[in-house]
């Protein structure tokens, strides 16, 4: 449990639809957040375009982002949902911030270390295929956290550099000139465990044996029946920890269902079929409204557009007077 | 003579007063262009905070340069004046062309090169002291490049590389996206030949033998008279082109002036005291207006801050509309 007095920053990667992996690990945790603690929460469509050039692309999967978050439950009356683009000032940030960041800082980013050690396997130059937005990513990502004066940014562990960064131009940042920024902490998000997919390894794209979080009743239920089992009979007892249908319906149930379902495993005499119709039964009536949700906002874009500039306005009253005094000290 | 429809793009580095070696250099040829050509002129303060952490220095340069380049005669009819810091849209173009911008480019550029060379030769990590704000500093000279439309920008023979850059960064966007971006040309500075300093040997901070352009006129007088000649008596004849005062005096007079000082130096019968004093008087009444001038603009910055609002404001509004169609073609 985290202070509510704190400010939260998150950053969503506008990717398209999230499978259920996505969603118990990272985007659950977020959006349980934003209902206790102010959330910046924004769209990074700017992180987008060092990979993806194709304009049409990002602006449906920001509006996806942005419906998604909504439809799941983002607490609009502590969250500043916006897309990252619209904010004048992070870009100003982002250029002055090159100034106070060692490059050393940068050779030593983890995504980059990972995209040098595969072109020296390939026998490539080590900078091939690399631009500058993929490399100066991690200031761009200083300053969406520092811009406004966010005291937590949650992230899965391999994130954590990001944050460490953040604090370090900061840091060279607060000694060079004067103390405007504060030092945000990361929070590490706990590990929701294994999210299997439907055939029982990790729920992954390059597997394809995801299930979508949005996906339409027909589909899921298609989905769910093809989850892949081992050949006990109805009769048999089971353990739930190793069946993919218990260890997705835990991440959607609540305690006291979790603790009947687990027992009727153990039991015996459900058979996989019956276990499946239960996960149906259960995501679909816990995404069903998020789903309806989600489909009218998508039906009606303006709609979202309104929320984001709602959403760039409030930012921006914070983002200008912390780069006037950011400014000021750099440029007098 | 360049086509006068051209638009010219310069910028002016906020370092202090220029000396007689810079003015003769690179300045003069800028102010000329000026009289005839539109030219985008902006002081280059955020180029500058990769080396100066003052902001009390940058400001007190900016006016300086600023001030230097009216006083001396930069068209104000012709010229959009303006600090690099104002324009909202430099910044995000720099966001915006990481992406486009290969890293082995940057890897190729001459000034992080010659660092990189140096740390090596001393036996240091090639990217010591070396922060983000130098390697990129390409890309934000191609946004300062590009964002104006200019098609001209002239530079000394060793800048030739960051013309190139921005053609080569405005063709990664113009093939990526759409052709927004027109591909500008460098004009080569003539070579001034030597400007020779107090010693005959190049005028350079380094070597301590340097006239400020806009040094006091009892200042003026004493540095010319410390110009080191040889040993040749009043009578002897002089060859022009060897003599530190006349190579001077060739930047300040007309043409027949020159032609007649020549003339005086080579038939013998002028001591070196009068030919510096022939100097004098030329350096001094070619400069005292503008030294006037200069002095006048700097008891009031308010006029100078008044010039560079205008300024900025006539060039954001090229601006503004050129990022508009740039960020529509990237984001949707």
């Amino acid at each position: 449990m985290i202070d509510t007095n704190k400010i939260v920053l998150t950053g969503i990667k506008p990717t398209g639809i999230p499978h259920f992996g996505n969603y118990i690990g990272a985007l659950k945790s977020i959006i349980d957040l934003s209902k206790t603690n102010k959330t910046f929460m924004f769209i990074a469509d700017l992180h987008a375009l060092n990979s993806i050039h194709n304009p049409e692309v990002i602006r449906e999967h920001t509006y996806q982002a942005a419906a998604l978050m909504i439809a799941m439950g983002a607490d609009l009356n502590n969250t500043v949902l916006f897309r990252q683009s619209d904010i004048a000032e992070i870009y100003q940030l982002n250029t002055l911030l090159m100034n106070l960041t060692p490059k050393g800082l940068m050779n030593r980013a983890h995504s980059y270390k990972a995209m040098v050690d595969k072109n020296n396997a390939s026998d490539l130059d080590p900078d091939a295929g690399i631009n500058m937005g993929l490399y100066t990513y991690p200031i761009l990502m200083a300053a969406d956290i520092l811009l406004y004066n966010s005291d937590i940014v949650p992230v899965g562990a391999d994130q954590k550099q990001h944050v460490e960064f953040a604090r370090d131009i900061a840091g060279y940042f607060n000694h060079t000139y004067k103390p405007l920024f504060k030092l945000p902490e990361p929070l590490i998000r706990q590990d929701a465990g294994l999210v299997p997919g439907l055939d029982g390894r990790k729920m992954s794209k390059s597997y394809d044996n995801t299930i979508s979080l949005l996906a339409p009743e027909a589909e899921l239920k298609k989905k769910i029946m093809r989850i892949i089992t081992d050949s006990k009979t109805p009769d048999e007892a089971k353990n739930p920890d190793e069946s993919t249908i218990f260890l997705l319906y835990k991440h959607f149930a609540t305690e006291p269902e979790i603790t009947e379902f687990a027992e009727m495993f153990r039991r015996g005499g459900m058979g996989y079929g019956t276990a499946k119709q239960i996960l149906f039964d259960k995501v679909n009536s816990v995404l069903a409204e998020p789903r309806k949700k989600y489909e009218n906002l998508m039906a009606n874009t303006a709609e979202i557009d309104n929320i984001l500039a709602n959403g760039a306005n409030y930012a921006r009253q914070i983002a200008s007077k912390k780069i006037e005094e950011i400014k000021h000290a750099m440029l007098g």
